[in-house]
């Protein structure tokens, strides 16, 4: 387990090759473990000897904890707290909560009462009714398996076909009895009544533009280059992919662009373009981000739903009467969904908002803390009829292994009863059904972050929240000195810090490959004016998790200071244009799910 | 942890209310642990105290290691191995292979080589190659977060935009570098060319209607009723959901209906609809079961390849070129995708075949031992031009936690390079591509899988694949024996009892409330003959795993003699027919993924 050890493998399997193109090994440390090589990993027909076998495990676990010591660009609690000592015994059983969350079914090999307790945990926290199956208003959703991404297209997946006025219904007849999907009688080609169209702004995650993909949804954006191409309301009548992000609040003419803003979404254009839509027959689904992957920002889910209510108002968007053909129910709904991608800000805003209430914590947010939960309420007075008051949020999602820490990835999607794609309530129907988007479905996830809420009270996550407001304070603090330093000692150029409000993300100009492999950093290339390549940025940002603390803060900025800590400003040769390709495509990796 | 501590739970939570209705308690069992109350399990603001989260921690532990002893319904090899002890310290890290496995990351906290070393395994298992990314016939893949539904779904969405000739192209220009997906420039609505249609049998796992709802694809029945109401080939001219399963070998005429059957898939009728729709210009997506989850059958993988092949020739489907549009690159491809859902089967059936090869392992199987992957090649020679060999299948999936042994749901998906829809190599794209479907993978199941590989030598699987069977073998003698003692002592009819040659599971008349739940029975309420109530039949199985001991079948058997182990046959009235509804609708849980 030694440098020597650890080298060849690098070689041989081109992993973790960044760690080889370092000018001084002994800058990044002097002997960091590496990974075990191909060559000892190969599963051979004869199995391993438990000697070898050991040899890997121990140079495998020696290897990540040392790499999650040096962890500081992706937004994962690093406390794991006691689990290996007190949860390692479940790995002795296959933990299994196949179906829904919330219906017995044969495997009884499940932990779904623990997963109840969870979902029950987070239906307060986020201001909505614990489950309740008579309760049309209570929060039905499950843990999922996969992370965030898989609660997003769950929700985009349920918005579709909620949208598109799908029912599932009870076939009667004589020869048949089962449940088949029904469409709307009046869902014909050339009715956009049933055919939503999606909104997010150009900050949100890579996973929705594959989510989409996936489900056949069209974005605005396609959806308007296709049927409405001279129409575009905002953006000088061209269709952008997404919504524009919101420009800065600076007055630099120079930096008059999104990319210069704080990430969040530009609500103005998102009114326009919905309105637009909405004013064409569609239904909406608006996608809002609540701790966007790269900036950290919250898009102003309050403002948004005030500011949409009258525009669903106005286009019919409250309340549709759906009809499914001669002699069969009929179907009352809405025209719209609203969902919030919380992934990493849905875990820990909402104690900063107790923070921000209670004197005793000592924390003034820098802006006031924002709403995002199922407690959105918006009201609308028209000027002919009586006022309308509605619940706005449909859907909320947040990772289990972000704010919260979990040893994989996984994550918890509430939406509400009424928008449940479900069977009619007839006792014809029984049996557990397969709500969730998996089949079986992970079952020592739940227990792990029943685990992580039942050691962790209100009280400690508050300190928790604002310690990593702090922190991410902190660190723009010592990355001006950084600047201030090496603009006097190597007359380098602007670092660009930069920190949206209430983010617990610090952006900065991107160090050498060296510091990046070494402290995990996340990066990006991007094209800070249209099409101008002369102006790329290359950046990397931090993420101050409730893990981290001021001792690992202070060793990544320590190594700032070095002299070759950052590569020379880059001038517009043939390396960034590729750079700027990265940043552009929705399909590389520039987030973390 | 006593019997009068766990019962309130269950009448509180409504969970586990099967256990409750029990005529007898003493019958199955003195006094098993059951979960944790809801009201113990609560999440208070204020935490719970190192006590109490102790407390039921220990009782949770308890229930599902009991729970796990008594499980034979389900396809989970309940074998943990070392687990607990050996990979226990891993849950000190949060270990995340965030997008393409066989690309280096930001985010170093990873087990990508783990997952290689796990994939190669599979490839080299499956008749394969190693992934190579310049080798386009080697084998690209992953390791899934959720288990084989996500496999299947992926491979689905892999499937339908590579029949539909999408492809992932760089647009040039002064303007723009991104990457988009392009549609051929003849794609256009009334074109079936890029229209892929899907075939899989009614023994289906109910994943796949799931599936090909949420990717918008259509079966080949709804195609069929929508654009070709009157001409379907099969079933007396009547489009059916799904491709019907075979008649049984038996001559009796009451039981000629594939319910009877053995599982797998009618070939006649699969190739007569595929020759249609090849006929009527769409691309095909074949999805063949091995291991299917009700029956546990195989679908004839080789036989299947051998009779497409040449209808695919017949229709132009062997090769196409694809065109972009004027100065863009064109592109050849197949019109088809086999798909094989080997969840179970693609576990142990390689192994069978190497105990069928040779003499040491003392096996003789029922049937000859299937072929269904990699290796699968068919060959045609047609009249008029040169013989066509091809590869066959382009796609498996393999559960982790079902022949293996996983705490937790996982699998593996193995494609070939050649049907990615990947960037074109040009080195302007650079970064790990998020080729996945989930953005955050989890780290540990590849480390899980490695550690259960490493463990187990082929002779050992050989020896557990064999076991397995024996095992199946011995439940039908020791039924069989069970059935003639009641049809003597209580005059009771037949137990159905049935087995699918080389299936582990064995099926029968379902017994007692109280029995399913102890023994975590999968069961199903089947109509044996279409719109016939009186013959609905109601069914068991229990899965013969490598983990289940002859002692486990024993005390399983030996509660079946109990004069009370079934209920009496049932006569046809309300409650049958709901239960005939349940087995009916692809809804309810009719399975396990």
């Amino acid at each position: 387990m030694t440098q020597v050890d650890s080298r060849p493998s690098a070689v041989r399997g081109d992993v973790f090759s960044e760690d080889l193109v370092l000018p001084d090994p002994e800058a990044w440390n002097s002997l960091p473990p590496g990974p075990p090589t191909a060559e000892q990993l190969k599963l051979r027909r004869t199995g391993l000897t438990d000697t070898e076998r050991a040899a890997v495990l121990d140079q495998l676990a020696a290897h990540l904890e040392y790499k999650r010591d040096h962890l500081l660009g992706y937004q994962v609690n690093a406390d794991m707290g006691g689990y290996a000592e007190d949860l390692g015994r479940f790995l002795r059983t296959h933990i299994n909560n196949i179906g829904d969350p919330f219906a017995n079914g044969g495997l009884k090999v499940n932990s779904k009462v623990v997963e109840q307790a969870v979902l029950a945990y987070f239906a307060e926290l986020w201001h909505g009714k614990p489950y309740a199956p008579t309760d049309r208003e209570s929060c039905w959703g499950y843990v999922l398996s996969m992370g965030s991404t898989e609660g997003n297209m769950y929700a985009l997946w349920n918005a579709r076909d909620y949208l598109a006025g799908r029912r599932l219904l009870g076939e009667e007849g004589p020869d048949s009895n089962s449940l088949t999907y029904a469409d709307p009688h009046d869902a014909t080609p050339d009715n956009p009544a049933y055919q939503p169209v999606v909104f997010y702004s150009e900050d949100t995650h890579y996973s929705f533009s594959k989510a989409v993909r996936v489900l056949n949804l069209p974005t605005f954006g396609e959806m308007g280059r296709g049927r409405y191409p001279t129409e575009c309301p905002i953006n000088g009548g061209v269709w952008p992919d997404d919504v524009p992000s919101a420009l800065p609040s600076g007055t630099d003419r120079d930096e008059r662009y999104s990319t210069f803003g704080p990430g969040s979404i530009d609500v103005d254009a998102l009114v326009a373009v919905v309105d637009f839509f909405a004013g064409k027959g569609h239904p909406i689904i608006v996608n809002l981000n609540f701790g966007s992957t790269f900036k950290g920002a919250h898009d102003p889910v309050r403002e948004v739903a005030d500011r949409l209510l009258p525009v669903f108002y106005r286009h019919g968007l409250i309340d549709r009467e759906i009809h499914y053909g001669q002699g069969r129910r009929s179907d009352r709904r809405r025209g719209f969904w609203i969902h919030v991608d919380g992934a990493l800000g849905a875990g820990y805003v909402p104690f900063l908002a107790r923070a921000e209430k209670e004197p005793k914590y000592g924390y003034t947010p820098q802006v006031p803390v924002p709403e995002f939960d199922f407690g959105v309420r918006s009201r609308f007075a028209p000027h002919d009829a009586e006022p309308v008051e509605l619940d706005m949020v449909a859907s909320i999602v947040v990772s289990g292994h972000k704010w919260l820490g979990a040893p994989w990835p996984c994550g918890i999607l509430l939406t509400k009863v009424k928008y449940q794609m479900q069977p009619p309530s007839t006792p014809d129907y029984i049996g557990s059904l397969d709500t969730t988007f998996a089949g079986s479905r992970n079952g020592f996830s739940p227990i792990v972050l029943w685990d992580h809420l039942a050691r962790t009270s209100e009280g400690k996550q508050v300190s928790l929240a604002v310690h990593s407001q702090r922190m991410a304070a902190y660190l723009v603090e010592q990355l001006h000195k950084v600047e201030a330093y090496r603009r006097l000692k190597f007359a380098e150029d602007s670092l660009f810090v930069d920190r949206t409000p209430l983010a617990i993300t610090v952006r900065f100009r991107r160090p050498s490959a060296r510091l990046v492999a070494k402290w995990s950093l996340s990066t990006v290339s991007q094209r800070m004016r249209p099409g101008d390549d002369s102006g790329i940025r290359h950046l990397a940002h931090v993420f101050l998790m409730a893990s981290t603390t001021q001792e690992k803060v202070d060793a990544f900025v320590a190594d700032l200071y070095a002299y070759d800590a950052f590569d020379a400003i880059d001038t517009g040769t043939e390396p960034h244009r590729a750079a700027a390709v990265l940043a552009d495509t929705p399909f590389a990796d520039r987030g973390f799910a």
